[in-house]
């Protein structure tokens, strides 16, 4: 017996893969030395190891059998109490039993996804968008509609003329899917403006929106002030916004604790499609995280890392100048991971990362976060993770492989 | 705007959740001194804190930034190959490509659902069976239909009534989901014989097996040999059956690291489902489970956790014994965590909860076990984490339950 295609359910015969994910794993096979701009992943060099180690041998003294126990679906009480005080920093007010830990942000897309979409329902997300939420919502059968974004994030025009169009076809739309903050992957930042007339616009069409804010802490303060992250969730009022965060890009990702911020109604339901799941996150990992939370080890890291990533995006940034300002166009990210790129014409995404490659770097193709085919000309160059270094041998490599392409044009 | 009911998928409106999950909550919430027989939780003091300790900090040194980092979807390579090993000692010979590692074995149980199970298709259970299981494939909006089981587990003659019966309906039957060893919640072992003709059957009627097996090791030598605990998956010669199994028994929970073993085209196709839904599970706990195994730690504490749970089982049937022998009957547990209990005609689980709780103990009703409306004239006891005094005071304080139960009756 070889063919299993007769077992497959609806879902299992049409999963959708991460083209993020898939590109770690041609990451983790490539042979020799690689620059990646691929994956979004922190520096961890800037991982508070000492801290962390001092943190786990205090809890894995035995005196707490409940260490390492299985727990409340909902997540560790103590790290569900912090939280409340990590949202009210940003102005967003909420009570414990508004709240469920997640394993990573992105089982808080696919619980918002199982709990919310039916199968055929239109679910609005950005063009581009994060791969890991195209991925959670076509893996519950969603269709995904794109919305065009401005240099100051989502073109609210389009949103209403796309979903005038949807509406007509007789489709129900049922939620946006957004990333407000240092976009994932376009680095943009959603202005204040827009994020009260979003509001607006949700509640009059009775959308729900599902607000995905990793990067809100990490901009950039030449350029962006704490005030213009202002998560949609702080000003609220009609409970549309399901907020979602992880400590992730914080602290660590290794230690897969993220969080939802929802209406309690909505929570309860979170909390009973996770027992079915994977019962509860990880035990260890959330009292590691309440700790580094209550010990202010967070807190300390934030400033570092804004300058640390600061810094690697000034040097990418340069590098990409230097060596390529002819060819690639882009709009200085003020926060995150990303610097997004467009490709000089007749350059596709695809075509360069095989040469890109043979010269030894890689990145993400720009089509992967586009819901409709489109895209091609533009690349993803993560700056988070590479030495300073590293990111101009990186440029420098990109910048070969963008010749070698032009020269197979000729 | 309070109420969200229309924006919920058919998932969303019909959640199952699961009974030893909601007792969970009840015992985390009451007041006072609680005997709780509930859920199956391992003895924390068995939890080898000091090596775990010791690991731990040889981790978080730093000198590995991947420790904390994203990591491959599939699992720690180290780990996804020692696992070749542990499957070896029992007698599952699979390559490192046939496995993934899932956050417990819940996601085993839900990567299985999501991949395989339409909705309105048949999945067959025992009667009773665990209620994690339950919850999963009816949140895929499965039909669960019950096979009885006798003393040496699964009846295969219900078995083929059952799927004859569905079939004439014209129903799917598509996956048998099943506890051989020291089933959750009656303790049984299913016998070699039966092992033997299932997995024959399986191969007749075209239908996948979901093997779950978080209790194998976990035999009393008095009663039961590892040979009887032999997995379906290694006499599996035409690949019907996907194993579970875990480390939340055999090492700690809080880790959340199970894994499935099945053939390498559905493996594939997991690891695409769980990219979605989690992204990867907790590198950091992957990481400790893999030197813990790597170190002997886990096969080190086998013999131990049998002695203790043996001895455990022995005080529980004493004190049983010794007070209620009259009233409840049961079948002694091989190995596990649980004795499964018929009350005395006239009583019910639900009733005698009310009063158990009030008398300072608590258990899972039988009835959550059943996915045919049955059940309530049992209980299941958990052995597991309470000390030998408390099971004795618990098994105490049940029979004063059981009759004050009685006297009301009068």
């Amino acid at each position: 017996m070889t063919n299993y295609d007769r077992f497959l359910s609806p879902v299992g015969r049409q999963l959708h893969e991460s083209a993020i994910r898939r590109m770690g794993t041609v990451v983790a096979r490539a042979k020799g030395d690689l620059v990646s701009f691929a994956p979004g992943y922190p520096d961890s060099t800037l991982f508070p190891w000492d801290e962390l180690r001092e943190i786990t041998a205090s809890l894995l003294t035995g005196a707490d059998g409940s260490t390492l126990q299985y727990g409340p679906t909902r997540g560790y009480q103590p790290l569900l109490d912090a939280l409340v005080g990590v949202l009210e920093a940003r102005d967003i007010h909420v009570s414990a039993d508004e709240l469920i830990i997640t394993s990573g942000s992105q089982q808080g897309i696919d619980l918002a996804a199982r709990v919310l979409v039916s199968p055929g329902d239109v679910v609005l997300v950005e063009l581009p968008t994060f791969t890991g939420g195209i991925a959670a919502f076509k893996n519950v059968q969603a269709e995904l509609v794109g919305v065009k974004q401005q240099a100051d994030g989502l073109d609210l025009d389009d949103l209403e003329t796309v979903w005038q169009r949807e509406r007509r076809a007789d489709k129900t739309v049922k939620l946006l899917y957004i990333i407000p903050n240092f976009q994932n992957p376009t680095g943009m930042l959603l202005s204040l403006e827009k994020r009260h007339r979003l509001l607006e616009w949700a509640e009059r069409r009775d959308i729900l929106i599902v607000e995905d804010d990793p990067y809100g802490s990490l901009y950039f303060d030449d350029v962006a002030s704490p005030a213009e992250t202002r998560p949609l969730r702080a000003d609220d009022v009609n409970g549309r916004v399901l907020y979602l965060s992880t400590f992730s890009k914080t602290l660590a990702p290794g230690f897969r604790v993220g969080w939802m911020a929802a209406p309690a109604s909505l929570i309860e339901r979170f909390d009973t499609a996770k027992q079915s799941t994977d019962l509860t996150s990880g035990i260890l990992d959330q009292r590691i995280v309440y700790e580094a939370v209550r010990r202010g080890v967070v807190d300390r890291l934030a400033p570092r890392l804004r300058a640390l990533y600061r810094e690697k995006r000034d040097v990418m940034e340069q590098a990409l100048r230097e060596s390529l300002s002819d060819r690639l166009t882009w709009a200085s990210p003020k926060g995150g991971f990303f610097v997004w790129a467009t490709l000089p014409p007749g350059q596709t995404d695809t075509e360069l990362l095989d040469r890109a490659l043979e010269h030894g770097v890689v990145y993400v193709t720009g089509s992967a976060f586009f819901v409709d085919g489109s895209g091609h000309d533009t690349i993803r160059l993560s700056f988070s993770a590479p030495s300073p270094d590293r990111i101009i041998e990186g440029v420098s490599r990109l910048a070969a492989a963008l010749s070698a392409v032009e020269m197979q044009h000729r």
